[in-house]
């Protein structure tokens, strides 16, 4: 049976610049907001345990750089945003988007200090409605296209939620095609409890698992394509559930990506495509089945009588709403997964020990100086990158197709 | 002067399976939770440093296992309880009340993985309405029949609190004769500020002490006596204060568990037990003077400023319940008692100094191959076993009596 | 550049009895309360890592102790004031504000156990309605007698807020001329965004800043002198901004001396000084501009997604109080300076430099034998001192003057 073993977990744990898998992560671009919600006010972000200051300058310019002020290290998003860059609550010590300190108020006019003064910057791409940055060496890699946010059609944008626990166990949450069937019974009762068949394959981007399931009805299986896109994009088709009308064409998805905040904490943002050739509508607001916070400290020694209660209901409810079934779950494994103490299924859990796996030989080839997989440098590949992610009924006869053709 | 050595407060202090005094307290049966609460869904417990779930399977069958699904080590509490076992949130692994997996939704029909997986669970009994576990080596003692669990009467259980400390603060405030005169002065100003005449005793189950108080009439004298049986039950009586009527025939009494969740945090579960050939009744509800919590953080440096009022009252204010008494002065010593520090009396702590050297002497017997203190394993003896707690006043000649017999 | 060591630094952020540090800080007399508050009750308060229990006895007299009960560890802050001292709200011991031990409920008349029986006890001075305690080596140096406490005129004391942060990062804030322009732009927009000219000195009491600031109106600049007299009381001149009517006679000033709690936790005590011959009033409750707490936890990542409002507004404010543009800016810092990686201007911050300089320096006087710095063992030294700390509208000609004298 496999094990991941205590090395194998400590490597796959770490999120820090300078260590294997902090090096690895920081290779691909990453999300760290919205383009519509920066207006003229600088916010604080940290990725991989980072704390940046994110800001769009008064001529437009997204940017991120070190939070601390290089000078007596108070927190940037405290200051006070101008056309050049941002200015310290602190002393007015004024940083640009490249990390440069353009003015030291009370220093001599023709001081030079100013120019010993650098802090690190790193670069941001807009696409699609968010803001994407790259904390690894250059030259950087290309931004990909996925359809999902430059597709023609509408996106729609969110935080997913914020998880008390380590990013890994996101992303697996994502790459595991029975847990709806459990997790997921509340929110969609007609696939409760059913199992699956399922297929799991390496793809250009990452993995993919395939899973159908008989729901009562042989000739309207359900079927889920759910796409890993390296190194931390979850895609799949949950995001059809909340349409209303016919669909047709393209189908729906919904794409996750899950933020390392530090090691045990992590941020999910999400984007839900419905494509134009697609004519169903969402019901009412399609942000309406967001994410809401989680009860703290949600599982504890006898929570139910801390309430005073002399008789209390003993239990927990996990409200029938994904996010929050997810987000539950999740955090219920602890702030890092025990793994050397899982029992990993080879049936079930292929697509977990084939990720896995993934990552430590990926990192090797990083290593060994090889683009890891998912890396884009040439832009004809980068045009636009369908990712056929779903969740479609269908009948016996599409299946045979579908598990014939791949999908 | 007696002092508790640092080797031996690191001794006491430990409570994780494997340690001296882990290993000594899972050699007796502990209270986990309350029959008549524990209905069709599964609650999460912690006793000793282990996480485990207890749930009553739909069979009627108490159950004690792991609290992390060997799976994925999603919290099963999340989980959905049927006839045989519990389901995880997750994946829905089916687990029983042996810790054996029974399901393992999406692998083949005639597949063996689920018999290679097995968790730790631990043999349930339930007694007097309470449910007890036992988490040591087999074979497992007899749970004991104390006249508070099974005599004929009413017995009150309810959660007496939570503290922020080690257990054997809790505990070793049982044995303690001289604070009620100035911790319940509040609760109990009958006896506020009295200094009593102690004696204390080792008794078959443990520890017992017997207090005489005059309280300014010499001929209704306060008489205590307070038992703590192993390892960690205090026996008393301050049960009868909240009856009204006519008291005759078995005095009332109380009996509590201080239960270990970790080395820094308890549980007190509380059983008051009125015999039936008492006729007093409780005033009003029997649980009203029950636990409320402690406010947090209850002690903090200019607590008062910070509250941004000027000219604020100072100082602590403990509300006149013997609960909240007791909580607020066991936690204002800390998460763990710097015993080195204290400075034990040898008349007014005899008890402490007692229990402490009887633990760690039976600790010793129990690591040379015998049973420890209060082990009972002859069903002859644990038909009903008699524990003679109370507090009464007497007269002149009635403590003659008690002191002569020893009650 | 000068750039504070890694070495430095951890003497620097020492506080604990036996460090230098710690030992160095010692040597001073520390505010601990207000007279006036402090009635018949006990409080509890903490400084430089040692917690104590601050009583007035009922015959008056103001006593400061450690918190917890030599007998079995409980906080004396629970207990109950009496002429003699304070008895434990555990056992009932008496103790008195020398440390000893007065009495032991239950032990027989004549034992002598209460006599072994002692704790640390620090000597208390009141004046200018604060209380003083000295936690050094005997003999204490004399308290100083500074205008702000005993000179004639009205002083308004106030606690000015609580620092999740390293006590010398207050301190320098106060050392720090430049700030004001940035941080206090809120509150005092007739300074914004200005850039002083500044000179530094050194000073009987420790050191001192002077800033001219050209605020558009030549003949009306800005002067501000600040002082820091030794170890860490901040005098300067805020407390005139919220006066009316004409000021004249002698300026009114502001001390503010920051009391480590621990090492990453810090206390304001503040003094509003306004000397008699000043006939300017203060508008409306001089406390009305006092302190109020920070939004806990006030930096997080990603904020402003946690409210779950899908398009939040981004960034932060700073409320135009100063205590709280101080209070936020400071603690953004983070509970201890990553001093190693501050760029320090030699121009801007001379004060800051010169500062820590002056501690390590001083230090080593103390390990050589001698009284550090500020020191003061002659009563007639000890008469009154003045200090000429305020912030004031100047003409061109005071200026020179000032200049040329160094006010």
């Amino acid at each position: 049976m496999y094990v991941t073993s205590k090395e194998e977990s400590q490597i796959l744990n770490e999120v820090n610049a300078g260590t294997p898998m902090g090096d690895f992560l920081r290779r691909y671009w990453w999300p760290v907001g919205f383009s519509a919600d920066l207006k003229d006010k600088a916010t604080y972000v940290k990725i991989m345990g980072e704390g940046l200051v994110l800001f769009r300058d008064l001529k437009g310019g997204v940017n991120l750089i070190d939070a601390l002020c290089p000078h007596r290290r108070a927190n940037l998003c405290l200051g006070m945003v101008g056309p050049e860059g941002i200015r310290c609550k602190y002393h007015g010590w004024l940083m640009n988007g490249e990390g440069d300190c353009l003015d030291v108020p009370g220093e001599p006019k023709d001081s030079t200090f100013k120019h010993s003064v650098k802090v690190t910057a790193y670069p941001i791409q807009e696409l699609g409605g968010l803001i994407f940055t790259y904390m690894g060496p250059q030259p950087a890699p290309l931004l990909p296209n996925y359809d999902f946010l430059v597709g023609d059609g509408d996106c729609y944008l969110t935080i997913q939620g914020f998880q008390d626990c380590h990013w890994l166990q996101c992303v697996e949450n994502g790459l595991d095609p029975v847990h709806p069937s459990f997790t997921h019974g509340g929110a969609w009762p007609d696939i409760a409890n059913t199992e699956p068949d399922l297929g799991f394959e390496e793809t250009e981007q990452g993995l993919v698992y395939k899973a159908f399931r008989n729901t009562g009805d042989k000739d309207n299986q359900n079927y889920r394509e759910h796409h890993l896109l390296m190194p931390g994009v979850s895609c799949g088709g949950s995001g059809g559930r909340y349409l209303s009308g016919e669909q047709s064409g393209t189908p729906v998805s919904a794409a996750r990506w899950t933020v390392p905040i530090d090691e045990t904490h992590s941020v999910l943002f999400r984007a839900r495509y419905k494509p134009g050739d697609n004519p169903a509508h969402y019901e009412g607001d399609p942000f309406t089945k967001r994410w809401k916070p989680k009860p703290e400290p949600f599982i504890e020694p006898w929570k139910e009588y801390r309430n005073q209660d002399a008789s209390p209901t003993l239990g927990y409810e996990v409200p029938p709403l994904h996010f929050i079934e997810d987000g539950m779950v999740i955090d219920s494994i602890g702030p890092v997964a025990d793994r050397e103490n899982e029992n990993l299924s080879p049936v079930v859990d292929e697509g977990i020990i084939m990720l896995r796996k993934m990552y430590l030989r990926e990192i090797k080839r990083m290593q060994a100086g090889e683009d890891p997989k998912g890396i884009i440098r040439d832009s004809k590949k980068n045009q636009i990158i369908h990712i056929t992610a779903y969740e479609r009924w269908v009948s016996e006869d599409e299946r045979k197709e579908l598990e014939k053709t791949g999908a």
